[in-house]
């Protein structure tokens, strides 16, 4: 990594989208200044989802969140996170308004990024992994059950077991090359911790997606989530979600999972049992046969205060969260030894 | 004007707001860095309109004409520019919600300029006249007729003579110190051309404004209107436009007026005839014995080609247009010549 100008800046990749991404990134850009972030774009809910069908523009959201995450200017950022309450704006992020009437004006979504990125001063880049105007398809073997739509696969109870259902973007979507060459060129790439089948999954069912991240040298690790999402995962381990993470691009990438196996106080347990949320167990026994590294740690957040006024998350969502800068610390030590 | 370090800048303060403002900062930017706009604030139509009523913000339409006409990033400046076309946005300029949910972000609309003009990247200053939150009235004495918003006004056919009439804002409006520092500061003051009742008229009423323009050293010049407008100024000559503007302030303030005497061609004069607007006629005797020099000149733009899409106009008033440049460069050498 050294080279004449001194010793090289680390080179990260994110790959998710939303809140994981967002609090590893705002953690992990104290490291470096060439972070990418990757972001899935079969969202479809929410502000974005009333953006996508009105103005047939491309999810801004999730590239909202990382934009933001990556911002180095404070003011442009609260804009950005801004959200209207009343009138016919109501519920639509300002962010999202700036992305979309890039979009329109300048008729390129890559170009509205660029901009946003120079007006929120970025450090870094925030990187679609398509440009192709795509939804999440989700459908059980025989015909049983075919779901559309992340939003609704999102609310989903399924009534079949998830990891025999087949995760895909219609129409098929073309990887945008700039992702994967931050892939490629990266010397760490992290699966952001966020939902299996509407977060990280639309993201590597993608064709190439699978093949840069066995292709490259960089270490891929996978930050696991902290709790199942019920109706979804419900039972799964650590050693369950890191399969289906390889299920969906093609296995054989990953270096390394990092779980949590810090517990949080019975009275927050009971909180999440109500809504029938767990943490996620950690089968030792089982990831120790696996060809990456386990890594366990305290990873538990300050617990985030409840705060009403949050209406995109269930209360026990709240509550239980990473602590970015332990998880980020974790990461980039597994680089650094690597390196060493 | 000498110091030690060269020729110092022209300082010109632009009172106005709307189209004719625009059309004259564009052209004045070239003579100078150091430029005021100062903006009416009682713009209550709209887009405008829409966003005081639902979120109770300050009118954000003619500061946006302002700041975009002393944008130096020509991406932002059409990102400002943009209209959405559909969807519950339909109608709003991208500009108007950028300053809107700057305002409700930050609690302060001043901020939201601030920060705007930085996006912007603005020469110069847009300063609102006040940052109060007022509305217009127009009453004629002894209860014959009151009229109350902007938007009613400037859509309305008096009935009775406006210059009998008393324009003021309420509650009233306490003037923006920064405006009076712009006036008092400037070498050059121009009062834009723009619509008599509902544009100049609510910005020279405010207590101060007048005092300014007779305290400032400045040349004050108003560029009268081309056209006259239906119901409201029907048969009024450069010199009734003069007297109104001296009324609205106070009197005693203006150095010169600044008129056209081209005439354009018969078929257009035809097509503002079919909506009952006239050429304002140049009374040259009269204005002979007025204090204030007067200025006559060939100041007719191109003819705007008839934009369809452009519903925020009668078809006329896209006709007959300044030549902002030839505006500008009489205006300059005005206080060139003062000065030499």
């Amino acid at each position: 990594m050294d080279s004449p100008f001194g010793i090289d800046e680390l080179k990260i990749a994110v790959i998710g989208g939303g809140t994981g991404s967002f609090t590893l990134l705002s953690a992990l850009k104290e490291y470096t200044t060439k972070i990418a972030a990757i972001v899935n774009m079969a969202d479809d809910g929410g502000s974005t989802g009333v953006l996508r069908d009105e103005l047939g523009v491309l999810p801004p959201g999730d590239v909202r969140q990382c934009l933001v995450a990556l911002s180095d200017s404070p003011k442009i950022r609260d804009l950005f996170n801004y959200r209207f309450e009343e009138g016919m704006l109501e519920g639509h992020s300002f962010g999202n308004l700036f992305l979309t009437a890039l979009e329109k004006s300048t008729g390129s979504f890559r170009d509205a990024i660029d901009t946003a990125s120079e007006v929120l001063r970025v450090n870094g880049a925030v990187i679609p992994v398509t440009y192709d105007n795509v939804r999440l398809k989700m459908s059980w073997p025989k015909g049983t059950l075919t779901l559309h739509g992340e939003r609704v696969i999102d609310a989903d109870h399924f009534g079949y077991d998830p990891r025999k259902a087949k995760l895909s973007l219609e129409p098929a979507a073309t990887v945008n090359p700039m992702a994967v060459e931050a892939i490629e060129q990266a010397d760490l790439v992290v699966i952001a911790p966020g939902d299996l089948y509407t977060s990280l999954g639309p993201l590597l069912v993608i064709d190439g997606v699978g093949d840069a991240l066995r292709r490259t040298k960089a270490k891929v690790v996978y930050v696991c989530n902290l709790v199942t999402k019920d109706g979804q995962t419900n039972g799964f381990t650590v050693g369950d979600h890191v399969k289906e993470i390889e299920r969906f691009g093609g296995g054989g990438f990953l270096d390394a999972v990092l779980f949590n196996n810090q517990i949080p106080s019975e009275r927050i347990l009971q909180r999440y049992k109500a809504e029938n949320d767990y943490l996620v167990e950690v089968d030792m026994a089982e990831l120790a046969k696996r060809p990456y590294q386990s890594i366990g740690g305290s990873y538990l957040g300050q617990i985030a205060s409840y705060n009403p006024a949050d209406t995109h998350l269930p209360v026990t969502r709240s509550l239980i969260r990473h602590n970015p800068v332990a998880v980020a610390s974790t990461l980039i030590d597994i680089v650094r030894h690597d390196q060493a």
